[in-house]
């Protein structure tokens, strides 16, 4: 098993969620045994020389890839929701979308001053989603130690949106 | 660490997500590193004897547990999502609710014939959720080899509702 074979795994479905979208499934690469696991290692080998306390990922595709990767590197997870869904107490990040405005949510109580993490995500767009969830990090005074994509759609510059941030892909489409 | 340990972690939240209902958040036992590995670990021992193909989760607690697990047991992951979420082609379940109606769906590539399958969850409250997982899981010629949750809220009877599967619960309520 390759990053290429993960890579030829993911499929492109035409018009999804709308037209003119061609979206990146990552579902035939969770099913398949081998590329599942072999994803979550290159993930983990990424980022074996950080020194992390906590991984935290977006609802729900960032849950996919970001809780096992922190069962294998040994830290606990946090999720970032949409809003709503979790059910203590949470801080919001509001954020601009194409057409109108979406938010993103994390438990007040998720990360202590000080604690480095790392957000994974299923595939970097255009970085608004992981810009709000590094926010969110940021304001509980957590120090986002870099950010960690299976892959990257470099035609959409998230990266730019990301700028002084430490990013990683795996796969770039 | 005990399984004693990992239920004190979980926190109940009055009125979520409506008056008159006690959230059970398993959030702090995710951000709590010993907890949450020792939790998965525990499910995979409680599946240590079965031969199973592919773990599968219902959105999106069900990816927080499922995905680690079957990272840990090496297979594959298959999720089961709300309506629209799903890029591929899908088939869809619906069930009723205490008000209304709602629904899953899963790929129609998602399973192969006679794939055994292990369907978990967080939480095992009513059980219409994972009564639809199994239904869309056998419904693509799977079979479902158990079920599986981290805590069960006994009171609420959702084995009834699941009667004639093999279900498994580590902490109860």
């Amino acid at each position: 098993m390759t990053l290429e074979d993960v890579k030829s795994l993911i499929r492109e479905i035409p018009d999804f969620p709308r037209e003119g979208i061609g979206f990146k499934d990552i579902t035939p690469v969770l099913k398949n045994k081998e590329a599942f696991l072999f994803s979550i290692d290159m993930l983990a080998d990424a980022i074996k020389d950080r020194n992390v306390d906590l991984i935290a990922g977006p609802e729900a595709r960032g849950f996919l890839f970001g809780a096992p990767l922190a069962y294998k590197v040994g830290v606990g997870f946090v999720p970032v929701r949409k809003p709503g869904k979790l059910p203590a107490e949470t801080i919001n990040y509001e954020y601009e979308l194409e057409y109108g405005m979406d938010s993103l949510e994390i438990h007040k109580d998720a990360i202590e001053t000080g604690q480095r993490v790392i957000i994974v995500d299923d595939l970097l767009a255009t970085g608004g989603t992981i810009f709000a969830a590094a926010k969110l990090i940021e304001e509980l005074g957590g120090i986002v130690d870099c950010i960690l994509f299976l892959t990257e759609l470099t035609f959409l510059n998230g990266r730019k949106k990301l700028e002084g941030y430490d990013v990683i892909s795996l796969i770039k489409f």
